[in-house]
């Protein structure tokens, strides 16, 4: 199984066994995820900025408006941290201390490099459209130069990276197991509700499936 | 109605007709939101790292183990970014340059304060607790003097914030709205499943009312 190699950046310190960094697992997480958390820093203050994202190999992509101040500062090649984090379920045990959450967890870190090709940038376009949903790319109309040219795209390489996992039962105190208190967990899945079409489309137009059956997958 | 004031910092450049500053939409999104990303700097490197939160009046705190880095990193009083996003929709338009999601997040700048007082750790670790589940805190042990010892909270006073927001249909280019494609929003409320008992669950407890009809409330 090939993994991630972790640094002293990168590998968890805080519960250890929770820390994985195997590709399956970290490729999982961020396929899964809809959006990241990207931490840059400004005149030594840190922002931390939701975006969307795509994935190829060990690349993940990054893309914004041209106008971004994000994107622009990124592009400098200054250090980058993204972080992506899916809350599965809630995890109520017998005492407040034990309370905690399932999730999972990606943190890469790295810099950005400013993606230039007008084939890799087309090919990042599709990956992000693809990553929110499967499919949608042969359904709409494609970006034409104009569009490209008002998009930044940014290549990330997953090298530093590693993943953080909780899952199942709580974890009590071996004496509160007597008290006579619910615990377990609540699972939080993604599941769509029913889709809300746009209050301009032309009639006659079907929802198509992948929109109607769509599923996150992956979860547990 | 109060507000936030806009600082250069962070006022939403991009997009500003998406910049949100009122006390009421802020707190919402905060409240509504399980998760938040904190970002911090160590020698240069920025890191996001995911962790719960409570919120009352102008203060949000966070928690953890009094053995982790980040926290003891940020009771030293450096910078901190504190961001929330929720994710409320697909938003699925013509064309792929104008795909984008439904979602509420905020942005805190500022730096945090350790708690040291017993009677506010106490009261913060309730608001944890409630954070994840209202009523929850009534029904479970409450923490020991050895277990508040082992958890460090800080206090993060919400002074510089802005929220950003997206909500409806997708914004098409008007030459778009002829062509034959479905387009509208694909909602993605939080929606609990079934809750999953422990499985060292003592036999006769039943499940919570507020573990069965469990809402995270607020969606839009």
């Amino acid at each position: 199984m090939s993994s991630f190699t972790p640094t002293e950046r990168t590998q968890v310190k805080r519960l250890p066994k929770r820390g994985m960094y195997d590709h399956e697992t970290v490729f999982k997480i961020l396929d899964e995820a809809f959006v990241c958390h990207v931490g840059f820093v400004v005149d030594g203050q840190p922002y931390v900025i939701p975006t969307n994202f795509g994935r190829v190999g060990e690349t993940l992509y990054l893309h914004g408006s041209a106008a971004s101040r994000m994107l622009r500062t990124l592009s400098e090649g200054i250090p980058v941290c993204v972080t992506v984090t899916l809350v599965d379920g809630l995890v109520l045990a017998r005492s407040a201390f034990h309370h905690s959450a399932n999730y999972r967890s990606v943190v890469v870190l790295g810099t950005a490099r400013l993606v230039e090709d007008p084939t890799e940038k087309m090919e990042a376009l599709r990956l992000f459209t693809e990553h929110i949903m499967k499919g949608r790319w042969e359904q709409i109309r494609w970006p034409t130069e104009l569009e490209l040219k008002a998009t930044t795209v940014l290549a990330l390489p997953l090298e530093e990276v590693s993943a953080k996992v909780r899952m199942g039962d709580p974890k009590d105190d071996e004496e509160d197991y007597e008290l006579p208190i619910w615990a377990g967990v609540l699972p939080l899945p993604v599941v769509a509700a029913a889709p809300i079409p746009d209050t301009r489309l032309k009639a006659g137009i079907a929802v198509p499936e992948n929109v109607t059956k769509y599923s996150r997958g992956g979860k547990f």
